[in-house]
This record gives C-alpha cells, structure tokens and sequence, in this order.
C-alpha cells in the first residue's frame, strides 16, 4: 500500500482541497479505468472496507453514480437516505455517523443540505468523509467529473475559457468548479441575473458577462446552471419566463459556433435553462458527462483508499 | 452467445410480444431453473450486466422476486423507487433513464402508474426495458408465472378454461392475462360486474359469464382479481359489501368442486374477494403462485440476456 | 451441520428464549468473530440462505448492524422498510410475510411498532424470526450485545449489579435488559419516575432505587435508557426539563466513582438523559456496545444458522 499513488489529503471535503497533481493523478487514474472497462473485472481498491452512503438530501443520479463505483473496487456498500424527520427526534448528524462508524464503516460519501455539514464531520470522527454535495457549499466530484470531460475534449486546459451561466447564487456546482478550474489554469467567466450572484463575488478570480450572446462569443465551453426553482423564494426573479427569455442556451446559439461545447450537471429543466431541441447536437456533453462521472468517482476512491481504515 | 435461445424480441413491454415459442422457451428455462434449486448455485448469464429496478410506482413483492432473480444470476442490481414529488422538480421520466443508461446500466425493470411508460421509453433509450407493471395496462411477468402455474398443474393449457373474475376495468393482471393465455389457446371467460369491464370487450376473444356459480361450474382455474380500492373512485360500485355478496369466492365453491383450481396475483383482500377459510385448501395456488414468480422472472432474463449490453 | 452447536430455540422473539447455555455459546462465538476480524474475510454460515430484514418502523443503527453481520456470514440481505400506509391497503404483516417466505426467504428479521409480532409471525409461518425491536415489548439482540459488553469488561457477571435509569415504561430494551441479566445471575435495580414504571413491576426480580445518587452508590453500573420523548403522550411527565433535573447523568456523578461504567443503547438525548460532557469519559461504553453489536448478531446469527431453510 505504501508505494501507492495518494491524494495530498485524506479526505474530499471542497474542491480546494485538491492540489493541480491530485487533479492530474485523478485524470490518470481516470483514464485508466475508462479503457479498461467492459471486461467485468472488479478491483479490489476497497476490498474489505465499508462504503455508507449518508444522503440527508434526496438524489438518485449522484448517490447510483458513486455506488456503482464504491461497488466496482469491491466495497461493501451500505446506503441509507435519512429524512430530517428523524434527525428531529434528537438524533444529531454527529452521533449518527460516529454511532455508523462504531460498527467498522471506513468511508462516508455524504449529502446534506446544510452547508458545512461534511467539513463539521471531518472535524468530529475518524472516518474519511467525501463530499456529495452540501447546501449551496461546494460538489466537488462534480466539478471534478467536468473538468475530465473537458480534459478529455481539449486535452491541456490552461487558458481555455469556460463561461458558467444561471443560478451561481444557489448553486454548489458552480462554487466548486470555480474553484477546481481556477487550480488547472482555465479562464472562468460567469453570465447570471444580478439577483442571482454571490455577495462575495470579487473573492472569486472569474470575469463577468453580461448576456448569453457574448458568453457565446468569448467561450470554448458553457457551463450552465439547473435554476433551482425549489430554492428560489421570495422575489430574486420577475418570472421564470423572463430569466428563460435572457440566460436559455437554445439551437442557434450553438449552431452559430459548432466549435463551442455544452455541459450541464443535469438534471436539466428543459424549457428554461436549455431549449429542448439541443439534446442531440453533438457539441451537447451532458450524457458523457454522467458517464465520465463513474469512473472519475472509482479514480477518487482509489486514490483516497490508502488512507481508509 | 450466439447460439443461445433467445425471445423474439429484444425487451418485454407486453404480453403481446411473446410469441407461442417465446413461452415454451421460457417454460423449459423455469422448470430447469426449478429443478436445479437448492444447491445454492449461481449463473453467469447476467455477469457484468447492471440492472436497474425503477419502481415509480410502491412494490415490495414484485420487486423482491425480480431482485432475487436477477441477483441469482450474478447481476449488478441497483434499486431506487422514485416519487412523483421529485419528478415535479421538472426531471422527465425519459431524462432519469437516459441518466441512469449513461452509468452503464443495460436493464431497466420498471413500474410506473401511467399506462404505456414502458412502451414510450423503449421507443427512446437503447436499454432493455422489462415492464413490471403500468398503470392498468400490462403486467406480463404476472401472466407469465399464472401461465406457468397452470402449465405445471394441467401440463398442455390447449383448451383449458380459465374465468377471470372481478375488477378487469382496472386490472393490468387481466389484461396480461386475456393476451397470454389466448396465445396459448387456453379458451378464456370473465366475470365482473357490468361498471367494472373495460368499455373495448368486444376486442378481447374472451366470453362472459353473469355469475360466480356459472364460473364455478365451467371453469377448470378460477384466476381472482384484487378489488382495487384505491382506484375505485365516484360510483362504480354501490358497495364493497355488495361486490362481496355477488362476486367473492368462498369455501363453499371449491368444495363443490375439488378439481377447480384457484389463483390470485395477490395481495388478496381477504374478506372482499376472497372468504379467508379458503386460504388453506389444496386447490387454492396462491402461494405456488409467488414461489414460481421467481424462477419464472430468472428464465425471462436468462433468455433477453443475450441481447443485453 | 449436524454436529454445530445450536441455540436451544430455532428463533429469537424474547431475551426469555435463551438460556444460560445459550446465552455463554452466543459469547463465546462473539469473541471469535471480534478475534478474527479485520482480515476481509467473509465466513459461509448463511451461504445460500436468504435473510429479509423487515422494519415497519425506522431504523438506521439496528438495520444497519443486522444487516452487516448477515452479509458477513455470506447471506443474501434484502430490505425492505414499510410504511403503515401500505398496510392500510389492505395487506396484513403475515401476508407479507408468506408471500416472501414463498419466494425462498428463510431467516426475518423483524421490527414492528406493535408489541407480540413476532411471536405472532412465528406461530404461523415456517420462517425463522429474530425479533429486533417490537413496540414496549421486547429487544432481545440489544440485551445480547449490552450484556456481553458487561461480560468483555467484567469477564463472569454473577452478583455483579446493574441499575437501569430512566423511561422503563415504554423501554423494550428494559424489558429484555431485566430478564436476560436475571438469567447470568445479575442483581439488578431501576431507578425511574413512578409514572414511567410499568403496571406489573411486581412479576420483575427488581430492586427499586429512588435517586440517581443512591444508584451510582449502589451499582457497579448504569443502564441509562433514552427517553421516549414521541411516546410520551398526555401527563406522564412535569416537564422534560425535571425529569433530567433528577434523573439525568452528569459528569460529576462519574467523576465520583471512577469504577462505576455507564451504558446507553443510543441514540442519546444528550441534556436530557445524559450530559454531552460525559461523552468522552472512559467509563461510557455507549460506542463500544455499537461495535460489540455487529460481533453478537454474527454469533447468533451463526448459531441459529442450524435451524435455517
């Protein structure tokens, strides 16, 4: 084990933990995995360590994506999808975990949607927690799975340049891939309702644009955003019909520049972030992106499993 | 895996689709299935292959057989039953599964409340869809392992007479039921009252019988149908008592006539459809019903395997 | 298989099912599985037995510990958490339970709200049932574990005295707690508010104990039960704040008789029953009765594993 290949840290609690050789040691390993697929063959990466998969926030796509993948390196995976319900019996997120560790769990993949929750843990026990997406905190193997598939399209990053559009304000996936891009050398901008950004906006390293014709113009890739209209209260919006008029990526845009590739984390509210009609262009990347999401998850956890118990 | 049997058709969305040599071939795998039980034994013949049981609607025993059987035969299995509350965030059913079809999964065992789900999404993904049940459409599986049953019991069905009694309005057993058992030549009867048979009878090659009586007297299988109360709505019956008086089988039935068999998909509402004394006769296949469930849900797999990614 | 040693009993509905010989084989077992742990390897006790853990209650630590210590011994796990509502359809809890043992499951593990369903379910199905928490009734795996933890610190535990502190009344660990530890010859008390004592507190060989002071003088440890604060309806209680001015445990009581141990069956209502400080005092076992838990399940498991279809 100790000649392994290891992350600079023991744990993926935001994307800033990852130094630029953690994120190419990832993509290697990445790599790896991909043109070995379709054998059937399992690695034993986590053989005889136990995986839970703590979801406190629903999710069907991240928690099967990181599941097929704990189960790949012959994890025994043990999910379960609390309700705050029960945490209200008294039951605090702490005690669960250290109860679940208690029983010989080694890795916690967790969701929840307070942000901070998997940074609290981290402090609290001895397991290796990785983040899957706290509040509107950070998603790091998002960003991470974006940035290998446009590594895998591009190849080199550094001073490419990748236009975010939407809800940046409420949004996970962007804080994180600002953060992971800014380490591999992209030029980031993002193009957002003033409503809809961050109040610390000049904390992050990334231009401004105002509207969805010059993000075309300006960039090799668009990141855009789901509008998370379940956390869109009071007031940050006039209408969703009128944020769909100004910020929706349609057909022409993309055809107007056939070089310019999409990504989005899904799942996509067609309609109003996306016209429906771009599904199938092929400068589309969201199913690769699903796909990539697999087997960069198996790179991570192999990596991280020289640290696990 | 060329020269394996196989379905003549590359998924199951209908009784319909299995032509009278699909069924035999699907027989001769159950009974070899059967009589090499016990040992503990494995197959290969989904080895590597990922399934996915996408319960949109509530299960636990049809969900439970499926997974038992595709589990003996070495697949990866991946459950998730979704609620109707996510989908209104704006997530189509077709997107989820093309989400899913991007990690690698290759069958999908669905269920959905919505009538001609199965069909719309084989016509759009390149998965193999399995129906396990939508809305009051079809539930093949179920005719399946009923067709088993009766084939197990009686040997050849040709000329058999089965009388389907109660809700067919809203029953996909039913309607899997009238389209298998014709297929077979099985001479078929059903008996319900008049608010509770579908308004296209004239299309379904089956006979009508007035009263319990009568289809006690004419048939060789009674197949009993679940009264579907929560989908009993504004008016169709006057009472459940009354549907009860008219339409429920008791032990006096079968006593009058010991080679009358009796089946039911379950779950059985004892005390409307059927009088709970019954439960234990020898005439009574409920239970045998299930256990075939099982073998009958592994032959199927084993013979669409070979069209499986 | 013949010559294994067994449990007296082919099921586990009560504490008052295991002897002493039983209770020694079930920790002698014990010690073995935690002996030889941390190799990865799986042991083939249930190999080919199906095991179904039904909880119609939730459950995360008790689901979770059941379910490690099955797949260690190699059995097929399947889950299934019920809701009441789908009951109200309808189907009875022995319905469900037939219709699974159908389809080949042998061992169940059940938790239920209602006090007696499982002797119930035992009485009429083939199946094996381990009781794991029904209603105000009976606990019996969590006497096991608790009891041992008191064997691995006390080596015999004869004469050896144990006072049990809180909401007896509604406390199924209590019950199985005062007949398991009357079987090794423990000498125990309670220590609760009268209106939390059950009706027939004659038929226990109890001693009563009326202040937590005289208690930590007294015993050589302390059972501290979790206060039921969702059973606890209309006026058994002031309030919640002088229930835990009397009976709740501080760090000075441990402090003042280092010796004295204290345990818990979690999850902890830390300000109510137990002060957060003690959390980390080495006199608290409350973690190690979680790990001790998956080894004893193990051990019974393996030890009615004779017994299993």
């Amino acid at each position: 084990m100790n000649e392994k290949i290891k992350l600079s840290k023991p744990y993926l609690l935001s994307a800033d933990d990852l130094t630029i050789d953690d994120i190419n040691n990832i993509f290697v390993k990445t790599h790896f995995f991909m043109d070995n697929h379709k054998t059937g063959v399992k690695y034993d990466d986590l053989k005889s360590t136990i995986v839970s998969l703590a979801f406190f926030e629903d999710s069907t796509r991240t928690k099967l994506s990181f599941e097929l993948a704990a189960k790949r390196l012959s994890a025994d995976c043990f999910s379960f999808q609390a309700k705050t319900s029960s945490l209200s019996k008294g039951e605090s997120v702490l005690d669960t975990l250290k109860t679940i560790e208690a029983m010989g769990v080694g890795i916690f993949i967790i969701r929840h949607n307070c942000s901070g929750v998997p940074v609290f843990l981290q402090g609290n026990t001895n397991g290796m927690i990785i983040n899957a997406g706290d509040g509107q905190h950070e998603h790091p193997t998002q960003a991470l799975l974006d940035a290998f598939t446009l590594h895998k399209h591009f190849g080199d990053l550094k001073g490419k340049k990748v236009c975010i559009i939407g809800d940046i304000l409420h949004s996970r996936v962007a804080r994180s891939n600002m953060t992971l891009l800014n380490t591999l050398g992209v030029d980031v901008s993002i193009c957002s309702p003033g409503t809809l950004l961050p109040y610390d906006m000049n904390a992050w390293n990334v231009g401004i644009i105002d509207t969805v014709d010059e993000a075309v113009e300006w960039a090799d890739v668009l990141l855009v955003l789901r509008l998370q209209r379940e956390r869109m209260e009071s007031g940050l919006l006039p209408s969703i019909r009128e944020f769909s008029n100004y910020y929706s990526i349609t057909i022409e845009h993309l055809r107007r520049k056939p070089e310019l590739m999409l990504m989005h984390p899904g799942p996509v509210n067609y309609g109003i972030e996306l016209d429906y009609s771009i599904s199938k262009l092929p400068n589309v990347l969201i199913e690769t992106q699903v796909t990539h999401g697999v087997f960069v998850r198996m790179a991570l956890l192999s990596l991280l499993s020289g640290y696990a118990n």
